[in-house]
């Protein structure tokens, strides 16, 4: 019983992501669904992808959070288009909530859409929102066992970034066994390990994530 | 509609849990909800805990996960009695998965049993599960954002412990504001700083726990 009101929801969810992926290749914006744990640093890493790629695309934000405009505020001060999507409660976005937030924006022009889902290593995994790609973000001082224990965000990302790297000499997680575990899981899964803070290795990140928008036009 | 699906879950959900309290009242049992983040470290404070107050209380524990039995087996090798849900998928543990869990306890062999939900700051705090406190843990490399970003876990718990906080020289968190935004949402609520690491601030919180088992006989 519970089951099949869970997979009645994850249908018509389906339904309308496919309607919003039409959208997003009609207007030609690539769309990116950013997950993590709270406080792994999606914001931080927004900050950082949205001052490297800004030049060359024009990009834009929706933020999802159980309440608040707090990251949209910093956000907003880079100069990008921002929308926030408060789900009030719920632990995750859907794609309803996206096709809702997406007549605040015009799409035209815009070339990079970035989703920051709700903090939530869980349920944003589940529901598709129209995306091309998603990706999830690791903070090290989450630990090395992460991957066996929240596996289906780690099947279901194209890219992991595992950030923090600035904290690996005061913490005990294993970066190496984070790789090994995540690819067991994904085999074409693309790692990087980054630091917000320093900067280290977010060239890398968005060097990558440029040609995978170039490959899509 | 998807609304009312949800409250006839959460009433379902308030029944059993009072079931499951008067049967912990009856057998002695004093039930802790520990939540937080994932990579919070709330299987290191389980340890610690259970290290600390082994030889004044029975200690019994309920590991929930996704999946796997990763943390029930570090609990196991403490010698303490510990059953494991796996939820499958679902982000959070209900009253009835801690219903079925018990039928492989002895709880009249146990004064504390320690329930370690599925690492998640939103759904755990929505579905009670029939426990005496909810404790919340929040790693300070999560950041002084989580009270406002996710208000109703802070509301709901009786202590914060805030742990890593050997970790405080290295990152930007700051830790008055955190108590200060956790204060402001849920005024009666103790707050700890910990360090499941170092051991800083275990005593503490423990020598607290037990003075709220003693209260409650």
């Amino acid at each position: 019983m519970k089951i099949n009101v869970v997979s009645k929801i994850l249908e018509a969810n389906e339904k309308i992501a496919r309607e919003n992926k039409e959208l997003f290749d009609k207007t030609g914006t690539y769309v990116l669904n950013l997950m993590s744990a709270p406080g792994a640093g999606k914001t931080s890493l927004l900050e950082k992808t949205i001052t490297e790629l800004n030049g060359a695309l024009r990009i834009g934000v929706v933020e999802g959070d159980i309440q608040g405009t707090y990251d949209a505020e910093k956000i907003n001060s880079l100069g990008v288009p921002v929308v926030q999507i408060n789900t009030g409660g719920a632990c995750h976005l859907d794609a309803n909530m996206i096709n809702e937030a997406i007549n605040d924006l015009n799409l035209n022009e815009i070339d990079l859409l970035i989703i920051e889902n709700v903090g939530n290593l869980v349920c944003p995994a589940e529901f598709n929102v129209g995306e091309h790609m998603k990706v999830m973000l690791l903070s090290i001082t989450e630990g090395h066992d992460k991957p066996l224990k929240y596996p289906l965000m780690f099947q279901e990302s194209s890219a992991l970034l595992i950030n923090k790297i600035d904290l690996k000499p005061y913490v005990d997680a294993d970066t190496e066994r984070i790789k090994q575990d995540s690819m067991s899981l994904n085999p074409s899964l693309k790692v990087f390990e980054i630091s917000c803070k320093t900067g280290e290795g977010i060239k890398d990140w968005t060097g990558w994530l440029y040609g995978r928008i170039q490959e899509n036009r």
